[in-house]
């Protein structure tokens, strides 16, 4: 955009809106440059901070009839630069959306804005014996409506799922500026599930500004037990032991050696010495079940080579035990200068040989890397650990990094869990789709954004028109498409 | 299609498959003239029957070449007419498509062709102690392919969800007659969630050749028990004060007097006499949990005036307890000559309310209701009985039918909870969503079949070519439709 388009369009906004939810001032602008992945940064053309859904509408019918790109952001707090903004584009910034609109517990529902941040849903809910089940470590600034772009997860996906299953309904303003509703307040809306297509669009398909989450009931019964290892294989095998006996446990979270240090270093949360790896592992439920399973869990840990096993007395020492894990990200800033947190999902079954061929990897690099992961669902966050200053280290890094995808992906699994495609692993995409796979996802973000101007350069590795997608009639006769030509 | 142009695409087929693979012969196409909706009827042009996935995209591109519509079919059992053929249409019966690919419990997973029981997943996990979660009353006949169209829920969805819960991956024929994957293995796949998408579109969006499923593992514990009250309210008031105490349970289903009667002279349950009302609620898990949780449910029925509890005391027991429910849709032949089933959704707080207004409603027209459902997730199964014979009573059962509907998206509920729209239903999808909510819809189903082959008729109210669903560009200036033209 020149300078003179930019000026015209704030004008336009201001007009339209108050003066101060436009802002272009480049040092106000410079704020917004990155999300949580740092490592890329672009500062925005214009940013808008609407305060309804309908102030969202028009701000997307300003930026089409100006053929303007625009990128929606929340808290900013996402992992793969899916709220990185565009040069030349918009950016328009949920927060201020921020009405927990209703709340029905008695129905196991609420309805919210998407700058409601996340844990304050559960907050409301509380007091009538409810919380909103998921959980990403950034929970206390995360916003819904970041989450619902980006599926997140979080340490208790492995027994209550992802964003995904717990959003029925959503208001949606259109990459066209229509408000539109998909889904509703029923478990099963009729029609297409738009809704779940939606849900970790990632801001290619519009913008979310209602949301009806479900609410979990809060469980009678919490335990948590932190278990020393002598190493991550037998982590590993505790891990599988748990969950073939049948125990879906709220969480199990594992961490190796490396990734312990750096904890330790950071928020010293004082995990047993000389642990290879430790297993946190917390059931959730009615007491006498929790009761029950918890003495199998604590059984199955020993008979698995564990050495030292606590148990939470209260929620202060089981925050404790969180504070390492949940700080573990940024704690390896203290042991290495730059790091890169990767994210990717391998058949449980497979935990302790694809840790072997990481380390393997990583040897073969000289790159250490450091392990911090659900365990009970095989979703891995290895942290690529380097010192930019040293010549050529972030690229053996980032080198190492798409390895552990492509070990991800050989082993039948997913090149991320739970932090989204966005701008970073738009290239790794082809890594598990063919061709006519992405292109039928294309189809939809098409059909959707024909323009594209949602978010674009985000999750489809190429770039391409809209016109470029395969059509349904490829210029061939259509019998001889069919291979039925010869028949005749 | 003309004769001849059957003929010639009999012929095409034949050439390429086996002949015995295509039926064009008018009594055996009889056959296949409608689903488990019996009251429409519809004696396809040509029916096939495909052997490989492969096979299945050959018959599609065969259709596309000569712009003939294809339906899919699985059992053909379902509800909402959403495999009834298409009179100038070749019907694609999936049922021959039926091996079990692959099954891996240790990683929780199956992959099955469409034409796959939905009970025989459930019988090959069961030696490793899995089983396959969703169970329609039909699950000894329906296909996974048919459930998959029509996202199936069953009596335990209230714990275990719908079938899109239990599906992780798909291959499926578009409607241009590719062979596309979508999701996979992993838990939450990267890129657009398509296979959310597919579930559920009723082979408006292709047909699925394999289905990658969850397996759920066996509970330790299952006990049910059937409490009798002297009405539904009472009734009710249990269900509620039960999901209230934070309990689960795997399923919670109600019958009302009438469906008692129509099961008894069916199937002779032995349900208790005198019963205005019975509840079923079964509780599965750990046993420890089980255990104590059952005891709860005792107590909450007793207090909500339960008079009499009848408690399974063995696997025989628990399936006369179920035989009554299960069979109760075909019971109603017996007390009545003809019945329509309903499928509608209501926040289940409303459940009391709305059972009276049903009553008062058919009271008003004379019409008789037997209320067999879902009482936990408030997924309501009214069988509308009438006489055929008798003048008039075929139209005011349907008028009911539908004012029931109305009342249920009235209480912010659903006019389908588990039936699918189909043909049935499509008329009633404008009561829950607007024109614009519509089409957005319309933009998928644009997107992946711009040729409305892929069972057209189905879902959409309207029958529209897709080039009339409005565009990104409606002809006015941008700037005026954004509403800014002013500020120029």
């Amino acid at each position: 955009m020149s300078e003179v388009e930019i000026g015209r369009l704030a004008g336009v906004l201001r007009a339209a809106l108050a003066a101060e939810q436009v802002i272009d001032d480049r040092a106000r602008l410079r704020t917004y440059e990155c999300d949580g992945l740092a490592q890329y940064r672009v500062v925005p053309a214009l940013v808008v901070l609407p305060h309804t859904a309908q102030e969202c509408a028009l701000v997307v019918r300003a930026c089409v009839a100006e053929n303007v790109p625009f990128v929606a952001r929340g808290s900013g707090t996402g992992l793969s630069g899916g709220a990185l903004p565009h040069a030349d584009g918009v950016l328009i910034v949920t927060s201020r959306l921020r009405a927990i609109t209703e709340l029905a517990p008695d129905d196991e529902r609420a309805v919210v804005e998407p700058g409601v941040i996340n844990l304050a849903v559960t907050r409301a809910a509380a007091p009538h014996g409810y919380y909103y089940a998921p959980d990403p470590s950034s929970q206390q600034i995360c916003s819904i409506g970041g989450n619902v772009a980006e599926n997140s997860g979080g340490a208790h996906c492995l027994k209550y799922g992802f964003t995904t299953n717990h959003v029925l309904g959503l208001q949606v303003v259109t990459p066209d500026g229509d408000l539109v509703r998909l889904g509703g307040w029923a478990p099963d809306s009729p029609g297409y599930d738009l809704v779940g297509a939606f849900v970790g669009s990632e801001g290619t398909l519009g913008i979310a500004t209602e949301v009806t989450v479900r609410l979990v009931r809060a469980p009678e019964s919490v335990r948590t037990l932190l278990a020393a290892f002598p190493g991550t294989d037998a982590a590993g095998a505790a891990t599988s032991a748990i969950i073939a006996a049948g125990v879906v446990p709220a969480a199990v979270e594992m961490m190796d050696a490396l990734a312990i240090e750096a904890a330790e270093a950071a928020v010293h949360c004082g995990y047993p010495d000389g642990a290879g790896a430790v297993l946190i592992v917390e059931l959730d439920g009615p007491t006498a079940e929790v009761d029950a399973q918890f003495a199998e869990v604590e059984r199955l840990c020993r008979d698995n080579a564990a050495f030292e096993i606590r148990i939470a007395a209260d929620d202060a020492e089981r925050a404790l035990f969180w504070k390492g894990r949940k700080s573990a990200f940024a704690a390896v800033g203290r042991i290495s200068p730059d790091y890169i947190v990767q994210d990717g999902v391998i058949p449980r079954t497979a935990l302790p040989e694809v840790l072997r061929r990481i380390g393997e990897l990583a040897a073969e690099r000289g790159v250490r890397v450091a392990n911090v992961f659900h365990a009970g669902d095989g979703n891995l966050h290895p942290l690529v650990l380097f010192d930019d200053a040293i010549e050529g280290q972030a690229e053996r890094a980032e080198e190492l990094s798409g390895a552990i995808l492509d070990l991800c992906v050989a082993y039948g699994g997913s090149i991320t869990g739970e932090h989204g495609v966005g701008m970073d692993k738009a290239k790794y995409l082809p890594r598990m789709y063919t061709d006519d796979d992405l292109d039928t996802m294309q189809l939809l973000r098409c059909a959707f954004d024909p323009r594209a101007l949602a978010n674009p350069g985000k999750i489809f590795p190429t770039p391409r028109l809209c016109g470029e997608v395969p059509g349904r009639h490829k210029g061939a006769h259509p019998l001889q498409e069919a291979g039925l030509a010869e028949v005749f």
